[in-house]
């Protein structure tokens, strides 16, 4: 059966991305990184939505980018903003490099289990500016990955494909119900308390598409 | 002060190129990895190391790529090599995206510290067949990494810089020496006990190169 490996953040882009997966008749396995964020609501939140999405094996590795921190998602003396989404800039939340070394760890994976694709959540439309979820940004990984491995060099390199780099997030949404992804149990706060913050870039554009579309959040 | 990231193993390569960052007026940072090799060997070799070189920092980060295998350097099912280089097959010591992983944390770190470059031990002449040690590998790693990051975006990318990646393994050595790096300190081994097995690919090409230089080992 042919494989694929789905970075799982607990968000709803990466539950809608892992559920197009499982649609396409992927063998699934889930990758997701406790990275030294503040909190670890997100993760438990991925571990109970695997099998619920039809995921067979989950993986979660350490990579701690805390040690040197630069990002107010990991950096406990940096606040997470609470004042809405400014599109002129690159919020603090942006976490130098993640994007990169997650993709690149989900590479290794990839190799190791002869994974065929990897799904990722990004997002380029209703987002919040990072470099690193823009679709030239994946055509340079690709093109990294093609050269990188032995399996590059075998032909068969695994395929990024991030289905929902150019949807809005009310169309994320909207897929996500056509796959009874169960949106009520992902989390998109960038806080990790008992419920969403609602102020956090990610809970305000989460907000509004759901507002949209007449669903209460 | 100018700084630069050093990824050091602690073999003679990364020693080499770390001591040219030092030796170039940067001020350096070293990165290891506890990414599931078989032994911590090479990691008290760096700790020690580092402070010789004249680096400033240190940091050692885990990442497990052992969780999946697919190497004889981090899975215990797999017997590391001993018959000598093919250069004909990358052989079962390669280990699927290690560079990779290894660059990206090193684009993190190098962002959160404001860093203009990346120093890497990587070389494409004597050393065992690995597609990520390629020039043309690392050209896409530098594309890659001018769009993925903020500093990108403002025309600040930190430089992918590998200074031993045309040399020879007998010209590694000869600056090795003319920068007073501690060879016999230094640990090529993919084995971990006290002294060097003298029959794994790294062993052979390093003492191959030493012979010639008339230098025991």
């Amino acid at each position: 059966m042919k494989k694929a490996i789905v970075l799982l953040s607990g968000g709803l882009d990466s539950a809608t991305s892992a559920a197009i997966a499982v649609s396409q008749g992927y063998d699934t396995i889930a990758l997701s990184f406790r990275y030294g964020q503040k909190h670890a609501k997100e993760l438990e939140i991925a571990q109970n939505l695997a099998p619920k999405l039809g995921i067979k094996e989950h993986f979660v590795i350490d990579v701690n980018l805390s040690l040197w921190g630069g990002s107010s998602l990991t950096d406990n003396n940096l606040a997470i903003p609470q004042e809405g989404v400014n599109p002129q800039i690159i919020p603090s939340t942006y976490v130098p490099g993640r994007n990169t070394v997650f993709i690149a760890i989900a590479l290794s994976l990839a190799e190791a289990a002869s994974a065929e694709a990897i799904y990722l959540g990004i997002n380029a439309v209703d987002y919040s500016g990072y470099p690193d979820c823009r679709p030239e940004y994946l055509q340079a990984f690709q093109n990294l990955a093609n050269l990188s491995s032995k399996v590059g060099i075998e032909g068969k390199t695994p395929q990024l494909i991030a289905p929902l780099i150019n949807l809005s997030k009310v169309d994320i949404i909207k897929k996500a119900l056509s796959l009874n992804v169960p949106i009520d149990e992902t989390w998109s706060c960038y806080q990790g308390g008992e419920i969403p913050c609602g102020v956090c870039d990610s809970c305000r554009i989460r907000n509004e598409a759901l507002k949209q579309l007449g669903i209460s959040n």
